[in-house]
């Protein structure tokens, strides 16, 4: 049975087990825009040297996550914003307590689809579909860039709907007539390519959460195939899963 | 109503969109290690160019999901593993099917928590918890870092058991005697720092898909806080989500 060992692990290791905690707290808006504990509180919270508790510091700063200023300290930015993963929500619908989302269309239009997409969207050959591009906002910030492809007869109505200022969930279950259902959703970290990058006004290669998305109707029509990138800095997915499905425990 | 409009956007973001329905049927698997289509069957298919087609592979084997050689053509790896997103599973009970995860156990001990984790774990001042740290890997590969921290009474006995070869969920219901509950999970987007980056043999700055999960006990105890670290390029999060939690539409 091992006791308090020795830490033989190099300073990499434990400033980022050390982050790791910080990091944890930030995102969920603990410090919220306000100062952190300076370096010598950190170090004796987390039983570390001041350089672990430095190191730690610098990877928050690399991910953008604080500020550091000589003579000052660190400063938390405001966390990230959590999006739902208990129900199939629109981002409006998710982060309405945390502000305004609105969307900028950059392309909007009758496409033939590819037969990856056709296939999904269970069409047969031929079929059109709405192709939809929309940079997200959060408060005027770019949050998303969504590239979704819509079942035309689903999609076509849209074009007459406000885009801007509505989630496509929402403006599908109006212009349907019909809640939506089920949806499968992959969820994966990519690096932002140096457009993406320039759209949602990151460094190139920042870490982004992609989504991809195929939403159905309550009647089991795929009628919704996104493909979804998040900026990394300002989202996480966040939800409860549990071990058993039947549990009834808590 | 808009007809199929000429498309105006660059040819950057004319490749993205070639690029996301191709990397999504490669992370599927449909070309599992097989050759991809000639760019001139690719231009055809999606209605692109071959300039816009090429700079889409370009983005794929920027991401690691295709090999390019010059009068080969296109290779395509062994897409993503996926690990459910429906229930609470450890990573060899998820990933089962495609093979064997293997644990290197790189720290182990008895520590005194920082009260952020004191805090999560619902432990008072001077409790102590096991810290753990794992590379784990699937086939010999590596596929995630993990840092641990289990609740004392929890994570002690874990000393005594083969954690080389076993999911810490599935130890903890056979040292606890209780199966486990419900489990909070965050999930985000992060670029690896160095030293991350060698763990892990991925470039630095790579995407992985950072995991928080707190996961309690099925009378409601929490007893493991983990921050998880997994190989963007290796390993996707895939479930359903319901837009009504009520629904029995499907």
């Amino acid at each position: 049975m091992a006791d308090v060992a020795e830490d033989r692990r190099p300073r990499a290791a434990r400033a980022r087990q050390v982050a790791d905690v910080l990091r944890g707290e930030i995102v969920r808006g603990r410090f919220r825009g306000g100062r952190l504990p300076h370096e010598a509180a950190l170090a004796r919270e987390y039983g570390a040297s001041r350089n672990t508790v430095r190191e730690a510091l610098g990877l928050l700063r690399d991910e953008g996550l604080v500020e550091r200023c000589p003579g000052v300290g660190t400063t938390a930015g405001a966390g990230k914003y959590p999006h739902g993963l208990h129900r199939l929500l629109g981002l409006a619908e998710t982060l309405h307590e945390h502000g305004e989302v609105t969307n900028e269309v950059r392309a909007m239009s009758l496409v033939e689809p590819p037969a990856a997409v056709r296939d999904r969207l269970g069409l047969g050959t031929g079929e059109r579909v709405v192709y939809l591009e929309r940079l997200r906002r959060l408060n005027g910030l770019p949050l998303s860039l969504d590239l979704t492809y819509l079942a035309r007869e689903a999609g076509e109505p849209l074009f007459d709907e406000d885009l801007e200022r509505n989630d496509i969930f929402v403006l599908l279950e109006r212009v349907t007539g019909r809640p939506l259902g089920v949806a499968e959703v992959t969820l994966e970290a990519v690096n932002a390519d140096p457009h993406t990058a320039a759209v949602l006004d990151v460094p190139r290669g920042a870490a982004l959460l992609m989504v991809e998305r195929l939403t159905h109707l309550s009647d089991g029509r795929p009628v919704d195939l996104e493909f979804i990138r998040f900026r990394g800095d300002r989202l996480t997915m966040r939800g409860h899963l549990r071990r058993h499905q039947d549990g009834r425990e808590e």
